[in-house]
């Protein structure tokens, strides 16, 4: 534990928790002390501390970029590759008796980070987090060219299994006095998903993603 | 300035800059400028200060309670309430020769928030929020009996104004290796909105919020 967070913790009970899924909580009445809140409380800490780490290295970039960049960071999928790199699977062998899934190592960084805060409070944190999670497992570079483009992505999967798809404007009217636009994705003339958004592409792209996900090509992210 | 946030700020520039809107911002190469990084970061922080004061208050409560309420309070009708309570549209009108938008207040909420993180760190920001905001026009208690039933205030407003709603189970399927569900609202027959979630009723509730958005009946809140 020492190796992984860079210091001695003084309660180590609540790392304990950390690690500990609910389904291993036997006792009555401890259901509310296992890994949940303090994922709740970690998964808040973790994206304020990456915002601010994005808003200070990007100094002349919009808000648009830095949101997006820190999705790319947080997201459930990339959470959970950063808890697989940081060896976290043996820890929650170590505590649980069920079966790993693959989101549980994603909830344990989040939980390991509430843990930290709890701990070490705000300034602390944001060192591990930086030092131990963000320099060590997160290639911020390379993130900012990741493709994010889903509908691209949607495109390039049916064409290679023989599907088609098309995208059809189900509404236009008035959100807040501006513009909004509804949209759906239609794989082989079947609607698989919609969404609305105050423009047609980032509706286009958002239904893309939801279609992705229903049709379990794309891993949650939410 | 120094009645609202309870000191004088040391760099007033960042503090008009939080009530500044992008269309007001005329100068070329001032657009990064703008309030909205400031919102970015304000809206992070908030959220993390709120999640820690609901974490602590409700000692026994589970993650799924905090993050109801933690929503309840930093969603954006909530915080154009605060804005407006706060009195933030004199400061607006200040600052911008545009015409307020209520959108306006809860995003200089935030704003004020990221422009008092940068000036006083975290704990800093903590008690201006708690003591400043929460305390003073947030009704914690209230908030816990709110009604974010949508798919029962749906049904009301069908009711009263002689429409027809139902619901319909579209797909269950494995996702995550755990059973999901694709439910459609549909309002005299025609199909609103979707949702796909983990248990039927949720995504019900889910789906009858998107309708109600889409109708135009419920005011935005992402």
């Amino acid at each position: 534990m020492r190796q992984l967070i860079g210091f001695t913790p003084a309660n180590m009970g609540i790392f304990r928790l950390a690690f500990s899924h609910k389904s291993s909580s036997s006792e009555k009445g401890y259901a509310v002390q296992n890994n949940e809140r303090l994922e709740y409380l970690g998964d808040a800490v973790l994206g304020t501390i990456v915002a601010e780490y994005l808003f200070k290295k990007y100094p002349n970039s919009d808000e648009g970029f830095l949101t997006k960049m820190r999705s790319k960071i947080v997201k459930r999928k990339s959470l959970n590759q950063i808890g697989d790199k940081m060896g976290l699977d043996m820890l929650l062998n170590e505590y649980n008796q069920t079966r790993l899934s693959r989101s549980m190592l994603g909830n344990a960084v989040e939980a390991l980070v509430g843990a930290v805060y709890l701990e070490k409070g705000y300034v602390g944190t944001k060192r591990f987090v930086v030092n131990k999670i963000l320099r060590n497992y997160v290639d911020v570079h390379e993130l900012e060219t990741v493709d994010d483009n889903y509908k691209s992505q949607l495109l390039e999967w049916c064409q290679k299994n023989g599907q088609t798809v098309s995208y059809k404007l189900l509404a236009r009217y008035k959100f807040e006095k501006r513009d909004r636009f509804k949209v759906a994705v239609m794989v082989n003339g079947q609607k698989v998903a919609t969404a609305d958004d105050f423009n047609k592409k980032s509706a286009e792209q958002m239904a893309s993603e939801k279609a992705m996900q229903s049709m379990g090509i794309l891993e949650s992210e939410a």
